[in-house]
This record gives structure tokens, C-alpha cells and sequence, in this order.
């Protein structure tokens, strides 16, 4: 297939073609507004790139609404709960029960990136791969604009506003003068082994598993490949980690005592396909708005995996901006516009919080006390026996609703 | 009053006569068990020493029902609710309409203990003040025994039971062997500076006041008394605070921003008749039985104030114990005794995990991070809206029920 020409004009520039930026695009497309997205990898790298498989029921509905929902609906995995395990006990959260009807669907990011991206070859706009954004000018003027390198040379692309969906080391937030922005960060002390495995997944949900050994996440892709993770030191090398020694301290995390009435389980084996080293980080730059220039996904924050938020926040992200683009573009109101990085931030320091509190509940951290360690398990007992609790814990991890729109925003 | 002579002989010995030792004693003589307390300080230190101020619904109920419920019911403030300040906003959460119904009564420790020595001394079991436990011998024996000195010389009191109701620092911990008990604990990098003050308080409910400059804390003993807390430095010396520096520092870290709707407040000032420092720790002690050996309140654990939840702790320890007891002395069985333990261990680490969570959501450590406050006022948020979260507090606040008796113990 030919590469498509360069871009040197558009309405919304899009840098980055993850999943921010391909659903950007979609939801832009179909209300009518001009943009283009440059992502630096090849598509080959962006569609097999290991991410998040958890999305709540408010990313369902987006990717549906913008047309990404046949598939998602057919091979997406609905799930209506978690187990989690500790002190030998299992107890399983019912989501539905717990948040008036809410679930997740098991649907990994690699799939929503094929799925947006075939749409976006078949009838979007521009979509550049190997397009690599070099700096981003004029974020405080009326025109900002990107300068990329695309088949060997440099080219322009002027835009009305220029949006990062470039990560977290992407240069859309260097275009933001270090004055205008604050980086909020926390480190953990500790990073997660991830493994796929061509096996079904041993549990129909996903299991959390508390253990004095560290942390243990069962979870899956799909009905016959697994996804399992493991706590390690940070600065682990995979190669430490042959599959029978990932099997076995998987099951031992896990392992369950039959006298607190937890029912046997067995860790089906299989052959491990990929196995890597993932560190855990939160951040949050604020705001995630300056001038023209905008932030969403990675590039604006980071969460740690435990709470399956990261995607997720992303695509709300990039749909608080796309009603704001189309405010922007149907009554010429910037009102929303302006209250993008606010609207955003209440829920990205929400997802922080989870995040942070899933994290620090679960692992055990290397300099973690005995009292800590008992805290941590007081907190998963009151999970696991008191409503409010258990209700808290689901529903922010099934997702909080998008705010509503002003009413006077929310004519068309 | 000529002082009561030694006792010799008793079926439970009772080493303190805080709250934890004296309500026991209540307890066992009307279920008609032999008791005597001893207490190392004099009878106007015990009944002046300044702690908690806040009773459960469940501690108030117990006292009404070993009849020391009379001027508790005539003075106590009964509080529907409490009122968060954080980032200028305040937030009031209303327990009745969170809990179903339940309140906490605001009387004074120091009310409580009066009420009880005056009960004990007019009808009670043997109290002896100025009487010092010394040694616990034989906790693994049939007949353990405890020497005290008492009007200068030392006795012996032969028990069948002797119960550590004499704080961390009591003799009774240390005499279940090194090998046969683990304390859990944990310190924090902050001291409450508390302050009496004959000045109505300012509000009629309590103010938990997050703020960059510390935590603070406004309650109150009485109508006419104002009980005042501030974060500040391990080793504060309270000659450092002035009276105006206490209240000029008060007012400040809760100052609430009329933009956020917050009600106007000021604070009333008064004459300050008491200050002191009171450092901030976490502590349990396992198990909680050592053969005829049993702890019980501080002597077994230790919560930050934060949460309030140490007199009402030490309340529910001796309320299970003296079940227990009562059910040995009437059916011969040990079980609910062999039980003690593990059934107040389970309420006191879920006290210990509630305690450690408002110290930490409300505290501003030394070391932390922009990114750590972020997160304070992010779960602060959670609390002011979404009524889940804003539950679990007020559940845990009000006091979570006494475990219910076994259905074969409840014949009595």
C-alpha cells in the first residue's frame, strides 16, 4: 500500500496514534471536524503493543457510539465481578450487585487499536505512520503548529489546536513552557513481570491476589490466552524468570486455604509467549490545557496498572474533548473547551487515587512492615464483609459516568 | 476516708482503673462475679487525666446498662454528624441518614471514669488506688497471682483470671513470655498539641480540618469547654505555642473560601486552662490471652486519636470479656473465653486500619509528596460526594456492632 502524502493543514493535530488518539480521531470524524494523526511507530509495533484489556462500561459505549463496537460485541469478554484473594481466603466482588448494573469487558487494547485504526484507514482522516513530531510551536498563538519527519524529511502541519496523545514522554508536553505546567509524581518500589500465555485463563473473572510472597494478578486476553502478572523488584531481568518458576510462584500467591471455604483451584500451564518487565508510576501534569496545545491520556497522566484505569481514562479523556471541539465547532463556544483541563483532572486524581489505593492494598512493599502488612489485610476483609466497601472498591473500578454536560451546552 | 484494706483473694484481678479496668469490674459484679481493681494512681489523677471524648453508640449503650448511663444521658452531647474543611470547602457528613440511624455522644474520659469510681466505691468490688502491680506470676498456672504495693507494703493477690487493663506500659503485657506474644506497630512523624479552653466551641458538631500548614481539630468537653488539636512537630515543646499563636494557628488551617459556598465561621477565643503534646502511635499486641492471662484496652493496643476510636476499643474488649466470664461463671465453659481473642482482634484491627486512614488522609507528613496531598484531597472529594465512601467513614465512625454470641452461648 502506498504511504499516504504528507499533511501540512488541518483543524485538530493528533499527536499520537494509540488508542487517545485513534478515538479522538473517530469521534472528530464523525462530527464533522477536520484532523490528522502522526504516530511516530509503524503500525505493525502500535497493533501488537501489550497495554490494558479492561474497559469499563463508559469505553464500551464511546468506541460503540463512534462505530468501533461490532467486534468489542462479539469477542469482548463481559465480566460481572473480580475474586480477590488473601490470607488464603477468596471472595468475589459482584459488580452488578454492588453498582446497580455495572460491569467490564475483557477486550484488549491491542484489539481496539486494530479495530479504530482499520476504521480510520477505511473512511477517517489522515492517519500518518512513521511520523515522528519534533517539536510543537506556537502553543500560545491563534496557530500552533508541529513539525514532523515523515519519509526521510521535515514537514508542517498548521492546526487550529494541536492535541498530545503521545505519552508521557512525548514532545506535546515539552510544548508546554516548564512555567505553565506542574508534574505531580509518585514512584513504587516494586514492578509487575507480565506474561502471556497461549492457555485459558484458569478462572472465568479476574483474581487480585494479596500474598506475603507479593502480588499476583490472574487475568486474560482472551478464552484461550492468559495475561498473568507477578510483583518482582524493580530492575528485574525476565530472564530470571523461567516459565516454570513464573507457574509456580503464580500458584503459590494464589493458593487458597480449604478451611476458610475457598474452593480448590489448579493454575493451568501453557506455553508462554512473551514475558516483560512493566514499571509502576503515578503522574499528572496540570493543567491539561495551554492555550492551543492539549493533553490527553499518558501525556497528561500515568496510573499504575492495578486499577485497569489507564485506557480507561484515556478514552474519557479524549471524549470530554471531542464535546468540546464539537461545542466549539457547532456554536463557536469555547466554553467547554476551557473547562476541559478542570472536567478531566477532578476525574484523572479520582483514577489516581485508585489506583494508588488498589496498588498499596495489594502489594507488599519491600520495606513494608508486619503492621502494615495487617492493615493492608483489615482493609481486604472490610472489602470483602461490608457493602459500603465492597461498593466503593466497584464503583470505581467499573468506572464513574462521564460528568454531564452543562445544559446550555447540550442542545445538539 | 480510711483507704480499704488490701485484697488477698479475688476470682478476677483487675490491674488499672482507666475506663477499660473500671467498666469491667462494673460488669463482672452485676453478673455477680468477684472482682478487685487496682490502680497505681491516686483517685484525683485518674479522674483528671485528659483523653477521648467521643462514645459509640455501643459504648454509651453498655454504660447505660451497667447503670452508668444517668448523667452520661443528662450531659452528654449526642452529635448527628461531623464536618470536614479541606482545599476551603467544607463538607458535613450527617450519620443518622448514613448509618441507619447511629450517633456518637460526645462526654468527656475523665466524666466516664467518675462515674464509675463513684458506682464501684458506693456498692462495687474492691478498688484500691495507689495500689502498684508489681509482677503478674503464673499466667500459665492455674492460679496466677499479682504483688502490688500498696500503703507501703507489698501483697498478693491470688486470682483465678488476672486482666492488663494498666496500658501499654502496664506490668500485665510483660508477663505473657516474649516468645508467646507480637506487637504490631507503627509511629508517625506528627504530634496532636491539645488544648483545653473554657469557651464554647464554635460549632456545635466536630471540625476535621485538612490543610497545607497540618491537621487540626476542633471538639469539645462540654457546652461551655472547647477541646482544641493542632498538628504539630515530634517534640514540640507547648511553651513554643503561646496562647495567641494557638488560636491565630487554629483559625487559619480552617478557614474555609466563601467561593466554595462554605458558610462563614469564625472562632471564639478563650481562656486556654490546659496544653500538652500527645505523640501519635499505632500499636496490638497478639493474642490478647495468655493462659489466665487476658489484656484488654491499651494494654493490648494503641490508636492515633484521630479516628476516636481508643476508649471506645477498650469498651468493647472488656464487654466481650466480661461475656465471656460471665459465661464461664455460669455454664462452666470456656469457649467464649478461648474465643476473646480472636473476637476482639478482629474489631480492633479494623479500628487500627480506620484510625491509620483518617491520620493519614488528614496529616501532612514532613516528607510528603505534592503528589501525596493530591491524593488526601482527591479521597477527601470521594467522601464529600459519593455516598459510599462518605458511609464506610461514618460507619466506622459511629462504631461497627459488638459481634454477636454464639447462638449455643446466648441462653442466659
Amino acid at each position: 500500500m502506498t504511504p499516504p502524502p504528507p499533511v501540512r493543514r488541518t483543524t485538530v493535530g493528533i499527536i499520537g496514534g494509540g488508542p487517545a488518539g485513534l478515538l479522538l480521531a473517530r469521534l472528530l470524524h464523525r462530527s464533522g471536524i477536520d484532523c490528522a494523526v502522526l504516530e511516530s511507530r509503524d503500525r505493525g509495533y502500535v497493533e501488537r503493543r501489550q497495554r490494558a484489556g479492561i474497559l469499563e462500561q463508559g469505553t464500551v459505549d464511546v468506541l460503540r457510539g463512534c462505530g468501533a463496537g461490532a467486534r468489542l460485541d462479539r469477542e469482548g469478554l463481559v465480566h460481572d465481578g473480580i475474586e480477590l484473594r488473601f490470607a488464603g481466603r477468596s471472595h468475589r466482588l459482584d459488580f452488578p450487585a454492588l453498582t446497580g448494573g455495572r460491569r467490564v469487558t475483557v477486550y484488549a487494547q491491542t484489539e481496539v487499536v486494530k479495530d479504530l485504526i482499520a476504521l480510520q484507514l477505511a473512511d477517517g482522516a489522515p492517519l500518518l505512520f512513521g511520523a515522528e513530531a519534533l517539536t510543537v510551536e506556537g502553543a500560545d498563538g491563534d496557530r500552533p503548529a508541529v513539525h514532523y519527519r515523515y519519509q526521510g524529511r521535515v514537514h508542517t502541519l498548521d492546526c487550529d489546536y494541536v492535541v498530545g496523545c503521545d505519552g508521557f514522554h512525548g514532545v506535546v508536553r515539552r510544548a508546554v513552557p516548564e512555567g505553565a505546567r506542574r508534574t505531580y509524581e509518585r514512584g513504587y518500589p516494586y514492578s509487575w513481570l507480565g506474561v502471556l500465555a497461549d492457555v485459558p485463563p484458569s478462572a472465568d473473572e479476574l483474581i487480585y491476589a494479596h500474598s506475603p510472597r507479593g502480588f499476583a494478578l490472574f487475568s486474560m486476553r482472551s478464552p484461550t490466552v492468559s495475561r498473568l502478572y507477578l510483583q518482582v523488584p524493580n530492575g528485574t531481568d525476565p530472564a530470571d524468570w523461567p516459565d516454570d518458576r513464573v507457574w509456580d510462584e503464580l500458584e503459590t500467591r494464589a493458593a487458597v486455604d480449604p478451611a476458610t471455604g475457598a474452593a480448590p483451584w489448579k493454575l493451568a500451564r501453557g506455553p508462554i509467549t512473551a514475558k516483560s518487565v512493566l514499571p509502576m508510576r503515578s503522574s499528572v501534569t496540570e493543567p491539561m490545557r495551554y492555550g492551543r496545545v492539549l493533553l490527553a491520556g499518558d501525556a497528561a497522566h500515568i496510573v499504575p496498572p492495578t486499577g485497569a484505569k489507564g485506557l480507561n481514562l484515556a478514552a474519557a479523556d479524549v471524549t470530554v474533548l471531542a464535546r468540546a471541539l464539537t461545542h466549539l465547532h457547532t456554536t463557536g463556544s469555547t466554553e467547554l473547551l476551557d473547562a476541559y483541563s478542570a472536567t478531566c483532572l477532578r476525574r484523572v486524581w479520582r483514577a489516581e487515587h485508585f489506583s494508588a489505593f488498589m496498588t498499596t492494598t495489594l502489594h507488599t512493599a519491600p520495606d513494608q512492615s508486619p503492621f502494615d502488612t495487617r492493615l493492608q489485610l483489615a482493609q481486604l476483609d472490610r472489602i470483602a464483609t461490608a457493602p459500603h466497601a465492597a461498593a466503593e472498591l466497584a464503583e470505581n473500578y467499573t468506572g464513574l459516568p462521564l460528568p454531564a454536560v452543562p445544559a446550555e451546552c447540550s442542545s445538539r
